[in-house]
């Protein structure tokens, strides 16, 4: 079992001293958590229990498989990234991303643009290729209805971007009560599909990914459409562009989308086989809490608070 | 003029859906931020300034330099990194490294570590060049006590992390009035000293930088010693490690450390001439809240709130 999360954090943070003391002792910790084992005293309290504890006690029915028929891979040079859309929140979005990938519309495509802190952006660099059966311009899907059947998980700590925040099928969220709205929020490896000044003009043809501190000023002013659920690195180490906003200046410089694919229509022998950790579960909850309040050797002093985009969403490949 | 801060973000996110369409507004919108030139009308009122507005009206007490005795020059094969250290938060710590740097401790060291949506750090991977005159332990410099002389520029908001947070000195800060400290936050490209688990195990030999979302949860657990102010994205696009932590598996991926250098010992000539922002301005308040407030073409709907690790803190070379 391995565990492959943006915002996956491990409690040892910065190393010994001395690099090669540092390794030793970390690669002790890295097997601790993949086999689940304990260093605590048998007796420790429940609170010093760790996320690898709380991983290792899971349930299989915690976890939930990637849903295919929403799931992209994006093939670079360097390999792939899975991304996992997001229809409840953005519809229209994921039906015109899905129609635009089955039509090969984004092979051969670039990414164009890395902005370091920010974003990285891929597209069409000529803006010449045809949307064929797309939409070229989508309904604004910042918000959507907050209902009783979205799923919700709070968090138990305010947030001072929303009213209320959490997690919706393993998505960031933030509500509204009083507004009636519910939004994904712009954290680290959320994916959006970029627009001009026109709130309609988004649509699925240029998208981009967090790759620094969460933009939640970007929240509920454009559209989040999923989120990297593998292979984050892949497009958080690509060179920052020199040119403003992160672009890249020359046609060199772009960097070669070999093709995008639907999970579900891919052989299943070729497919990316993940489980994320389902947000709707005593699992989740637990693990909130050993994150707000973080107990081991390390940690000198508990946080007793976590921020929305700091939560970890864990995956594994079974 | 130009303008190179981890924390910069300009207003037009994603760009239009089609590319080049998004490099030709793109491109007007970086002219006209380094020009300092208005796209508004004459009579557009205050609320709609952007931060290219703020920063172009600007006096020039507004901007101070480095301090020349507190900066390292870290010089890796792709160029310069300057870090601007902060003996007000962490003064043994900045003597340590000051004196490490002058030994020629760190040259010929590497990069050892890089994990997503983490920290980079570097040191000596085979833990054995000694430390010379330098400590091998200091006093935990992890809070400061909150005395009226320490600067604090407040942020209108609140944060779940600490009862004030705010900056001093260009350094993200949080406060606790009851308990009587202060510490410095680890936003994007915060600098800190590596620890094992003994809190005086940090002596400067061992580096790390923030490069992903901020990890609050460090704060006042290890000794933040100062902050990137040119050059992250040299470190932020350093392949990720594959072994636990990220660190590096192979001796051969370890990306080599040139020299380090205070920049006063430095020649004139070699130095990186940058000006920061002073953040005890008015021209600050006014940053912080056209940034709290997006008021353009782009954004429509305000936040109205900012967390502290999204402020911006403006470098130019003059």
């Amino acid at each position: 079992m391995i565990f492959d999360t943006p915002a996956y954090r491990t409690a040892l943070v910065a190393g010994l001293a001395l690099a090669r003391r540092a390794i030793a002792t970390v690669a002790l910790g890295g097997i601790a958590l993949a086999a689940g084992a304990e260093e605590q005293a048998p007796a420790a309290p429940p609170a010093g229990r760790t996320m690898a504890d709380v991983l290792a006690a899971a349930a299989p029915s915690d976890w939930r498989p990637l849903d295919a028929a929403h799931t992209l891979y994006l093939e670079l040079d360097s390999g792939r990234v899975v991304i996992e859309l997001a229809p409840r929140f953005a519809p229209e979005h994921a039906t015109n991303i899905l129609r635009l990938a089955r039509q090969g519309y984004y092979d051969g495509l670039a990414v164009v643009r890395s902005q370091d802190n920010f974003v990285v952006q891929w597209g069409d660099p000529d803006g010449k290729r045809p949307l064929g059966e797309a939409r070229a311009t989508l309904p604004p899907e910042f918000t959507v209805p907050l209902t009783a059947s979205l799923p919700f998980t709070r968090l138990p700590d305010a947030d001072g971007y929303a009213p209320e925040v959490g997690f919706s099928e393993g998505l960031p969220v933030a509500r509204d009560p009083r507004a009636g709205q519910a939004w994904l929020a712009h954290c680290y490896a959320m994916v959006g599909a970029g627009r001009g000044n026109e709130v309609d003009s988004g649509n699925g043809a240029e998208l981009y990914v967090v790759i620094g501190h969460a933009p939640r000023q970007l929240d509920r002013n454009i559209a989040l459409v999923g989120r990297v659920v593998q292979g984050m690195e892949r497009l958080a180490t690509l060179p920052r562009g020199a040119g403003p906003l992160g672009f890249y200046e020359q046609p060199s410089q772009h960097v070669p989308i070999r093709r995008v694919r639907v999970a579900a229509d891919v052989p299943e022998a070729e497919r990316s086989r993940l489980e994320v950790l389902r947000t709707d579960t005593a699992t989740f909850d637990a693990l909130v809490e050993v994150r707000r309040n973080r107990r081991d050797d390390w940690y000198k002093r508990p946080a007793g608070y976590i921020d929305l985009c700091s939560v970890p969403l864990p995956v594994r490949a079974p």
